[in-house]
């Protein structure tokens, strides 16, 4: 039986052997450049394994697994732009080596390449995987425009952070596995419990990467730990540690969480983290992201058909949470 | 019979009826904006054009004509932000408004909720419909990219110029027909037809816009003359001159063209324009223009089903080429 790791080789093979080409070479070298400087080809390997689990040819996915990453690397370059980011995968950010005005155009079209590789699957579900991924892409959008709200927004509460991460993350992880199910002949209700195993998952992980950012072993992370509170980003740690504070207290939180004050970094990551801990938001994030990931294998469970197929998926899941991926 | 003018009221008509609306309204607020400032409402009027020639009930063909217009204006929303243009219609800009990050986010999103008002059409030719949207999209951001391109490079010939102007701004005429007339019924033939009369009429309008900004009527074209040499535009004018100068008048020609000079603007201008003058280049690109007027009327001509409304767009094509559009 395929692993989703297998998915991943076979899906980097066939991205190697494909070159983006047209007129002028100057739009679609960028396109090359994002699409070759790696990335875990996890959103189409789920495609392909969506795919196999109703349908052992799961090539045929291939196309659909191509609009997902080049529509998820589109996301990349815009967002890097939008963060100013001169660094990607250790390389320079697309807008970095090739300027603004190339940054956003070359974005533009592999959305519109992503659409186009969407057309080529041959399914009389077309319509219906064309709808899914439309969705998904105005939630990708509305969650990254969400997200940058929230960095100057003073009230926050957790709710508008799950739906948050939901839109700007899980979507696109759900949506993945949905179309690969559509395309692999899952019915509707098993296209659409795959979609909630990949939404709780992708919320799921997001959280644990909220509590690794602040309290994971550096050794594993690979970071030393506080990046998001040295960066004020508002995790769901800092809005449950101001929920649960004293007013005081969440005063001097919030102080800590704004460029008006004259603390030295590493002072305010270990008095925030210490915050964190008297509050044991840890704990209840970890109690949240549990259940997420508990709701993500019980929708999972719920598609009898597949038979041992299925532990492809549960060991992603496994393997997603303990960080194994 | 209708006319292009009553298409164009009936489509206003619809959008301000239509607001554009989800979370966070950050991101929805400039699509609401660059919609409602204004502009002719000619692409999604041929739409419906289109469609009534060969079916009357061409108010079925108002998401796809809503499609066409949002597409459109996301083109505007990012192409302004490359152009760093502070002012469009009268009006601040998007990016100016609403700062560079939502800029390119509300273009992002527009150009996918183009594809969600084209995904409403109710119509078994769907996929065919997209599948033109989507050839479309990528020229028109291969035509940007061309004419970025363009600014920099020294020798470029009249056959990319031609081709520039054909994805950047033709095809998007051409293709707002060919969908009109494909969910007004056409058959593939007629279709393709009403896209040649597009495309040619694109072509000879930019043509005419690039003779009418260097000789134009300043009453009648509302600035004065010159402002393409002005912000060194390599048009067809200027590369027809180039092809047809002696070598030292080519070099002249290329050095006022260039920042490298102390020339004042006005002293520029005249002497580009009598340089124009000597060497014929409005007479030359009118030839060319009237050359693709002709095709787009034969294209228009051959469509041979749909009786006298076919004068709907010969009047349009008239209109458009003496500037009373």
């Amino acid at each position: 039986m395929q692993t989703l790791h297998q998915f991943q080789q076979n899906f980097e093979s066939f991205l190697n052997d494909k070159r983006f080409t047209g007129t002028p070479d100057e739009l679609y070298e960028p396109v090359n450049y994002i699409l070759q400087i790696g990335g875990k080809r996890l959103r189409p390997a789920l495609v392909l394994a969506a795919h196999y689990l109703f349908d052992e040819h799961y090539t045929k996915s291939l196309s659909a697994a191509l609009a997902i990453e080049v529509f998820h690397n589109f996301t990349l370059v815009h967002d890097d732009i939008m963060d100013a980011a001169p660094i990607r995968r250790g390389m320079a950010t697309v807008h970095q080596k090739y300027g603004l005005s190339t940054g956003i155009l070359a974005g533009d079209v592999m959305m519109i390449l992503a659409y186009e590789y969407l057309l080529e699957v041959q399914t009389p579900k077309s319509l219906q995987v064309l709808k899914a991924f439309n969705r998904m892409a105005i939630q990708v959008c509305e969650g990254q425009q969400m997200d940058m709200v929230f960095e100057t927004k003073g009230n926050l509460d957790i709710e508008d952070y799950l739906k948050m991460i939901e839109y700007k993350t899980a979507a696109l992880v759900a949506t993945s596995l949905e179309i690969g199910a559509l395309l692999g002949g899952a019915d509707d209700d098993e296209a659409r419990l795959l979609y909630e195993f990949g939404r709780n998952l992708g919320i799921a992980f997001q959280l644990q990467d909220d509590i690794l950012d602040a309290f994971g072993d550096p050794a594993k992370v690979g970071k030393k730990p506080g990046g998001d509170i040295a960066q004020n980003k508002k995790t769901y740690l800092y809005l449950k540690a101001l929920e649960l504070a004293s007013p005081p207290k969440g005063e001097e939180l919030r102080k800590y969480f704004t460029t008006g004050h004259n603390i030295e970094e590493a002072e305010k990551i270990e008095t925030v983290l210490s915050i964190f801990r008297e509050l044991k938001v840890a704990e209840a994030a970890n109690q949240v992201k549990e259940t997420y990931w508990q709701t993500a294998l019980d929708a999972l469970s719920k598609i009898s058909s597949v038979g041992p197929k299925k532990t492809i998926l549960e060991e992603f899941a496994s393997a997603l949470i303990s960080r194994d991926f």
